[in-house]
């Protein structure tokens, strides 16, 4: 009897560790790429990391083009992806507000306000978040249609390319999830 | 005392399947009738189900628009339906990216992009969809709301009408949740 | 023997007890100030707490300038906040669609039509969400930036201003959170 209940009570404990969603860990799509829809990913980023929270994001559609670094430059590529890199908004500097950008005024007034305020900048955002080791992967498909190449992208920490399943697993046993 | 174990264990077994988030189920609020968004959710969705994940879609606001399948009329509908239904892009061929769409130059280049690198349009994702049993939910009042009707609708397996309820009590017991 | 399995079972009874998740709990960032987005968090959330859930909503960026009411006044701003309060939707009532606005006109049918249908109105859906004890948060940073004072917000139960930290830890232990 006491045998059948130690084996009972070990299965139960195999199965509450490995139940979906049991990590204290933080799962993030950051499909957005407007500035304010990627600060308010990058704050919770970086406050769940300072919390002791384990941190995935993902970067996907619009929100690949932000992680381009304006300084890097890459040759050989085709028309399309040409257009596409030059019409998309280069590196966290360059985003925009998506709402009241107003030809760029509403997007320098926040700036302008966040400095005042003391509120980090996304770039300042990125910085913390490498340092807390927030994990940052990049959509590959995304780079593939959009024509990014991985030496294009900002200087950060293990900075990985890889596919939806990737994303999937560890959203799957995070507690915590958001499409931004 | 040992009977006092057992029943115990059982009692915290049955609180461990019951769990919320416990499921290994991925339920998404399809909220945008944008392309891009639309594309993003539907491969998540697949991906996930392929993965061998249970997936529910519930399709609201602008998302429901997508469902309709451009080859179904209605007759008999009321002058502010008409206007709406007219307005709003139907069927998943006529939606427009949220970002970029240029007068539907932009949407015409990432299409063709697409099928330039082998990437499933989104007609085809709801097809691998139906294959893998995602279920699909459309909000009953937002159907409501744009004077949408049931036979508009597109061709697809077990599709359902549903309120804010259902998907909320799916949502619960999913280990995964998004609102796109 | 038996101490110890009796030790064993009460550690996991407290580990399932305490886990990330584990709570019939919804949280759920409202970051968009657009109607179409604000009816469908309201819609979710009300619906969430009908069905006995906890629901705490956390309104950031362009989603707190809705929680302005448009009947209070606070004197003594600088030109920028003056600005930013003057720009940007002031209370429910205000608030557009994002897509099919149409100078108003977009917004002023959907209003009609949800009058018609029987739906519940922002403002209306706001008191259902208070006598349902649904919990209001104010994100501290976006209140600060935009200049937004507490006393400028409309009459809610229990109304309080709080930092990113408070809705991570309402989040982790919520089985079901939503970024919108």
């Amino acid at each position: 009897m006491t045998v059948n209940i130690e084996r009972e009570l070990a299965e139960l404990k195999a199965k509450v560790e490995s139940a979906p969603g049991a990590e204290n860990k933080l799962t993030m799509v950051v499909f957005s790429g407007d500035l304010d829809r990627q600060l308010a990913a990058m704050i919770i980023a970086t406050g769940a990391a300072a919390m002791g929270m384990e941190v995935v994001l993902f970067f996907t559609f619009w929100g690949t083009a932000a992680l381009r670094d304006p300084g890097k430059r890459v040759n050989g590529k085709n028309l399309m992806s040409k257009m596409f890199g030059f019409m998309l908004p280069k590196g966290t500097n360059a985003l925009k507000l998506s709402q009241m950008n107003m030809a760029g005024m509403g997007t320098a007034i926040m700036k302008g306000l966040m400095k005042k305020k003391n509120v980090a900048s996304l770039e300042q955002l990125f910085a913390v978040a490498g340092e807390l080791a927030v994990k940052i992967y990049i959509c590959e498909m995304s780079m593939d249609l959009m024509g990014f190449e991985k030496e294009e992208m900002i200087e950060y920490p293990n900075l990985e390319v890889c596919g939806v399943a990737t994303m999937l697993a560890h959203a799957k046993e995070s507690s915590l999830q958001f499409f931004i």
